[in-house]
């Protein structure tokens, strides 16, 4: 019988996330029933979303209840199924932060066969990848020419976006925390400039980076990054509001809103559930770039289940580089 | 030798607008240079946008400078002409708050014969109107059977906005100051319902004057209700910003920006400018409808010159009551 790890919610934050609010549990791994598959989980994504599902509050998708199964999605390796559209060492993706799942079939996704590793279909050719590629095309809409700005660039999702920036010939301009991300993106990922947020001269760091100000701005933080870019946005310019993880303990007081009518500026709210029927044509666009060598991507590995709240933690204060992950395997 | 009143830009603002902030001055009326033309003003336009040309910020549209004549839109009939496009008695758009304006022919447009009221020209079937009519189709594009609310809904832009959603097929939900001014915009305008801000139950009252929430919210005054608002969006609904008047004296503190993401909500500025080329087919389509006597309006006039500041405080400040006009012939 195989044991099952499995962190629970134990409470909700009520400032910073701290370990305490996660509780760790051990079990008899489940046994699928009809038309599930246990899957052995090999990798754990962690991403800024999962902060918002342990708040109390309605939004899209449901909060986390205190005693439950941490949100989140994994990869990983059919055991057993009794669903006929899997078998026995299927790779797939599954969720929760836990070493065996327990899912319905049609819940489940296969991993295609692929070159690229199996870690990869939870970020640049996962939902962080698809978020970059749906979001900066269809909201974005960057035009050659044009200066994208995206927050969190070091980030998973925020490092493809500038690299998908500069193959549509735009400039992109990254803003990440400290000198070594900043250089990570310029001289790995190749933007044309980084902004390190931490500097204490957002504005004229970015005025600086933005000779032509902003066309698209791509934010994956909220406060007071979004409200300086505001202030930096061309006419008819774009924002895709895909994250607001700086205002994860608080909101941020937002004053600077009377700047989109002005300059006409469309600010617009996404997920990337919204393309689902797209998937395909955003994997196999984002796995061109990849085998062209014209998409870099990093990895930001904890080691054991154990250390996942301690992951999640850094990936929330900025201790992370590239694409969190957890390695249960 | 005719003479000319103006009302200039005494100061600048630092609270809510006064009569202070301008002066009056007379002298004798400017006559036309080559390619010019000498307008005598029959009707000032009071508009909120105003307001924010009194301050000393860039915008998409110069500041007033002090000493300089108030900026405003005025109907009236060519005196002189020196222009090959216009001869005296011409009805024309032109400018300022003062009784004659003299005004570079190509700057100038003239005023199609019509059954219509010259006046109409600065209200439903001038800029104000516009702005419903493109500002609702283009930015807000309401779907039969979606709820549209709009803010200022007794006003020159909001009456209009209600009743267009209406020959949309849409509920159409009002917010006015006071119960006099919803009266209107339900048993007059025949909005579906309507919300008195100043009632103190924003959020409660909205939320019974929506069961279906919104889909369409066309703000014209920021702040408060545009917080508000936020919480009442659906799913893929839309936000028209275009005015902030709430906010004239004072930026408002927005926290409710996180359901931006969530919802899939999309905000966009709009100037009516921007259709600037499809001025006809609005101007058009909406003589039409009152024609048909499917648009009720309503104007708000004060008498003369010397009590324009007057009626451009109790535009700001919620004392008129539909499209705010100065009757100067």
């Amino acid at each position: 019988m195989a044991t099952n790890k499995a962190w629970t919610l134990a409470s909700r934050p009520t400032g910073p996330v701290t370990e305490q609010n996660f509780k760790l549990v051990e079990s008899e791994a489940p046994r699928p029933m009809d038309g599930e598959v246990q899957v052995k989980n090999l990798w754990l994504s962690l991403d800024p979303y999962m902060r918002f599902r342990m708040d109390d509050v309605k939004s899209y998708a449901p909060s986390v209840q205190i005693g439950e199964v941490m949100v989140g999605q994994t990869a990983g390796e059919v055991v057993e199924s009794k669903h006929p559209g899997f078998k026995a060492g299927d790779k797939v993706l599954a969720a929760g932060w836990q070493l065996y799942s327990c899912i319905k079939g049609d819940d489940l996704s296969k991993v295609p066969a692929s070159a690229a590793p199996l870690s990869y279909y939870l970020g640049l050719l996962g939902m962080p990848g698809l978020t970059a590629y749906f979001g900066l095309k269809e909201i974005g809409v960057p035009k050659p020419g044009e200066t994208v700005v995206v927050s969190a660039a070091s980030g998973a999702v925020g490092g493809v976006v500038g690299q998908l920036a500069k193959i549509a010939g735009c400039r992109a301009v990254g803003i990440a925390g400290g000198k070594q991300k900043c250089d990570y993106v310029v001289k790995e990922l190749g933007f044309d400039a980084c902004v390190d947020y931490k500097a204490g001269n957002l504005y004229r760091d970015l005025r600086e980076a933005c000779p032509q100000r902003a066309d698209v701005y791509f934010d994956n933080v909220g406060g007071e990054v979004l409200e300086t870019m505001l202030k930096l946005m061309n006419l008819r310019s774009r924002i895709v509001v895909c994250g607001r993880i700086a205002e994860r303990d608080e909101a941020y007081c937002h004053k600077n809103l009377g700047v989109l009518i002005g300059n006409r500026i469309k600010m617009q709210g996404m997920i990337v559930f919204d393309w689902k029927d797209r998937y395909g044509e955003g994997v196999q666009a984002l796995a061109g770039y990849l085998a062209q060598g014209k998409l870099k991507y990093r990895e930001s590995v904890v080691e054991g289940i154990e250390n996942a709240p301690k992951g999640f933690i850094a990936l929330l204060t900025g201790g992370n580089f590239g694409k969190q992950l957890v390695k249960l395997g």
